[in-house]
């Protein structure tokens, strides 16, 4: 089934593979006039590009995105806007040793057993390679988001148990990592600033369950908290409730444990997620497994891989909040009948 | 815009307030041939009601399910399924103290900024008695799944910090919370058991993508873990990773760390989830908010609430992971071409 | 798969059998604050009552509507409006002769070769009896309409080659029909007025794509035309083209070939359209066919039937295609970036 | 909104503007393991390409379809399928002509009321250079219909009033409207042979719902058939029935006025759908029109531009019923228990 698109009004449709020709996305629903160039977008895919420094692969990546469409004389004409990557370090390789394998922590035996066979060349579809086109696409949600007043921001907040506001500390964890052949999993905090109150939609529609769809669909997420998260399951009712006040005549909250979000729609508070990663799954270290004929075998995951997901990939988490908040907020458009525009 | 709807192929339209006549679920893609009845609902909305245990209101609710079209001679005939619960405990009472006031930890303030106004008789549309009707929905979910020999349970693991191994230390905690007219967070865990690998799409419709959705659709859900969850986020990757292994001929995994789903697709171990649930926001405990004229003002909530969530709400969570399970099992009947009948 | 429902924005699901208990209509995305209760819809599906005229069954339906959630103090609020009508004219009655049998004309084959069964008291599910629950939730999108200036009309345009213009001709026609125990084809008009330039969307959802959709669903439709229809077909460049002018300083056009779509968006002429009815496939005339043993057989079709479906149908063209302006003038408040509301 | 995709499972979305850089198509849900390759489309964009004899326009479009993804090792992958066809005729010239003004019986007027502007060279996205990518999806969708047995065949039947049957006048009757600097309507019959009963669903997706959808979305159709059509509305239930038998141990029908469906589901008779579109409105005549200043002139449409629409039309028409015919049976999978694979 169609399971590449995400959203409703504002909509995207990624396409293509790791090793492939090109990967791209089409974004349609994306509103009229929005000034729009292909600088706008590599500024966020920037950020998710391996940098060579100690948490990264070494592979180059230059990410450099072309509109195909929809932009005309500068603005998005309203049409969809269609943005390419090209695939530049397609080097032939030898893939034997993964074709017929299924690597541990990886999609590759799911893939198989869906669909019968699949594109191994360095995980295909389900490469993290796909998620630049995802960024490419939150980079035009961004800016709308800025027209918007809205701020949406997202960081690596510890690796493993060491908090980022030790670097060093989360350096040296990462150097004996990769020493070690290994790799250690990741926190992503976001944080979303000026969202008004009355985003959202009840029941299924939820703010908080289209954001935890979004950010669980990014590879390697394997937990979520909004606001105090699982940490409100201990919590007292008179300790977790967040009184409401007036200042300069407005509705505030005094503290802020429901990160943003009541009964599925912002409440004009800043929106608070912590996202946590799996670590990477490909580790050089040898690790039991089977192959495509029902054998065991015993397999070393060559190549360059991050030991670390968290670090390049709060930009993907930023990407899909942006996605997911702009569509909220144009689908609002028609809750009151006092609000349409004809 | 239109939140009340779940689902793709197998999709549900909850419909209903708190104290309206009636609330009501229309299923719509149930595949024909399926026996039912209203028993066969009752036994699982039967599990959400209030017992009159330590741990639920004393609100009356029988809850008896009327299924209203789509069942033909004790058949589905996949067309619609309409259920229907009418609304037996409508007491005409003074809702003046709630109805210009918004309450701490609850959707009000967010409608009324939506809408422009609200239904505020116990709670309208965000009460936890829209859960009824995902509950009945839920049952003929479970019903497929059991024909698929699928299994899927939840219940409730923790009331605050204390596990339910320990069943008096639970009822203890929630006596004092009750006689301190306050209330508790809660966890629940789901194990779905025997669901075959292959199920879920990638990228955006990751099978852990429409789980989270669908459990953070749930009112007072602030957090999720698919397999070791957040803690995933502290170990090595050779800590995390499952070896995949041999065992009667088929592929199974040693551990399962993952939940049971890699890249979005189901792998055949079992699916594992931890949900946490914020304690109940209705506290009989004075507390501070505002009211819809922007003043400050100090509030009691009257009423019978459950002092914690997760007690009643087990049903909940087994009823939308049984929804989510059965869209993709009939999403995935078309994944290859082989299998494809004509 | 789920097709009871119509609809993105503002969307409607709908549910019920002939012969059932009752048949109903869920409207979600209703935008909040419009005015409505059960006489507003009442006078809409009073128009698709069999009236005991000529035309029409002599089975009794009051089609009494219960607005059952989604309306408080009179206003909608946004949540789900649910619409039951209860099914009064359940009379037991001998369903021998078509229950094995394949009506010529009708359904029943079709879904029995998919379902498997059907349930086949009075046509069950693809019984005209559903638009019942059309017409209720067109009712709502005509309010809407109103509020937005624009007028929507349907009538019977003609019976056979008869045209409404003359009235004594055509109630001659079905008297003949009806005592000659057959029916009779049928064309009905359908005018929009006061739509803005603008509405529909480029490529697949263009507004006449989901018009000829929202008609082409109504039961025993054959043909449309959107302006002059099949008969542009045999016109010159030169002829079917609308020449734009300027009237009171506004686009007009001097004539309206088009029908008020170009491009699939509205150009603020009116909207024209005409849609073309089979006869009635229930005649008592002795028809050849089979049954679902694969015998060949001769049926008589008993019971209450309309000569003619144009005639009640009117209204059931106006209801679709109200809910299709409806949802597409929600559908544009996000078509341009200086109208979004923050 | 997102209005450039069509289908559920078997979806599609088309991007790019006539004089962009280039035109595509990502197809998403092809089930997994068809064989595919650039010359399977090729094909068909051929039939769809200006082919220098009278009917069509000089321009030159080779329209080379590149496969950027989703297929490996020469057949899909399950995962998005992305077609890209390069604009090679993208000369600079002068767009000052119509950059201002609004051709009669072109969108430009919608679009600019819309959006505030629009990308006017050559139609932008409203161009029918947009049907190439159609076209593309349809391929992959023909080569699946093929496996399944099914025959989808479209061809112009008429231009004007000159049946296809008399290729002499009808080519006589485009020249003449070449050398009057005119255009003509045009007429073109689709037939659907292979289709087993079953398919379609209920309600609002009817298969005839869906087809009517896909065919007025293609630019220029104003009127549609489905088997007698517009006719039918003449007819006596008698005369408009089709009688069922049995031939060979299999039901079906005598006749086939229905055109192969009852009550929006496919019967196993042949489909048969008549397409009617308006002339070409790019003619070279002087046209009375206004420009987006609101000012009255007179313009003359300068360029290449085929006289009548249906001849290369036909494909399209071909590509968008095999595209809704794809989607129909893939949905269908899940309609019976007893057909559900696990």
């Amino acid at each position: 089934m169609a399971g590449s698109s995400f959203g409703t009004i504002f909509r995207i449709t990624t396409w293509g593979e790791s090793h492939g020709k090109a990967i791209g996305v089409v974004i349609d629903g994306c509103p009229a006039g929005l000034p729009l160039c292909e600088e706008d977008i590599d500024r966020y895919t920037a950020r998710r590009r391996p940098n060579g420094g100690p948490m990264s692969t070494a592979r180059r990546e230059t990410d450099k995105v072309q509109i195909l469409s929809g932009v005309f004389e500068g603005k998005t004409t309203g049409t969809p806007i269609s943005l390419m990557i090209m695939n530049e370090d397609q080097r032939s390789r030898d893939y034997s040793s993964i074709a017929d394998s299924y690597r541990p922590g990886h999609a590759d035996y799911g893939y198989d057993v869906k669909y019968g066979f699949r594109d191994y060349r360095g995980g295909g579809r389900s490469s993290a390679r796909e998620t630049a086109a995802r960024v490419a696409a939150g980079a035009v949600a961004q800016k709308l988001l800025q027209l918007f007043g809205v701020e949406c921001r997202a960081h690596l907040s510890a690796i493993g148990s060491v908090p980022s506001t030790d670097p060093a500390a989360m350096e040296e964890l990462v150097q004996k990592c990769r020493s070690e052949m290994n790799s250690i999993g990741s926190t992503v905090i976001c944080a979303v600033k000026g969202l008004p109150a009355g985003i959202g939609d009840p029941v299924f529609e939820k703010l908080d369950a289209n954001l935890a769809k979004a950010i669980f669909s990014i590879g390697a997420v394997k937990g979520l908290d909004i606001g105090d998260g699982h940490l409100a399951a201990t919590l007292l009712g008179s300790q977790n409730n967040d009184p409401f006040r007036i200042k300069d005549g407005k509705v505030v909250m005094e503290t802020n444990h429901g990160g943003g979000i009541l009964g599925g729609i912002s409440t004009g508070s800043d929106i608070l997620m912590t996202v946590y990663f799996k670590p990477t799954p490909s580790i050089a270290l040898p690790q039991r497994s089977v192959n495509r004929f029902h054998e065991e075998i015993d397999m070393e995951i060559k190549g360059r891989h991050d030991p670390v997901i968290g670090a390049r990939a709060a930009v993907v988490v930023e990407s899909m909040v942006a996605l997911t908040l702009v569509d909220a907020i144009l689908l609002n458009q028609s809750a009151r009948i006092d609000k349409v525009q004809i």
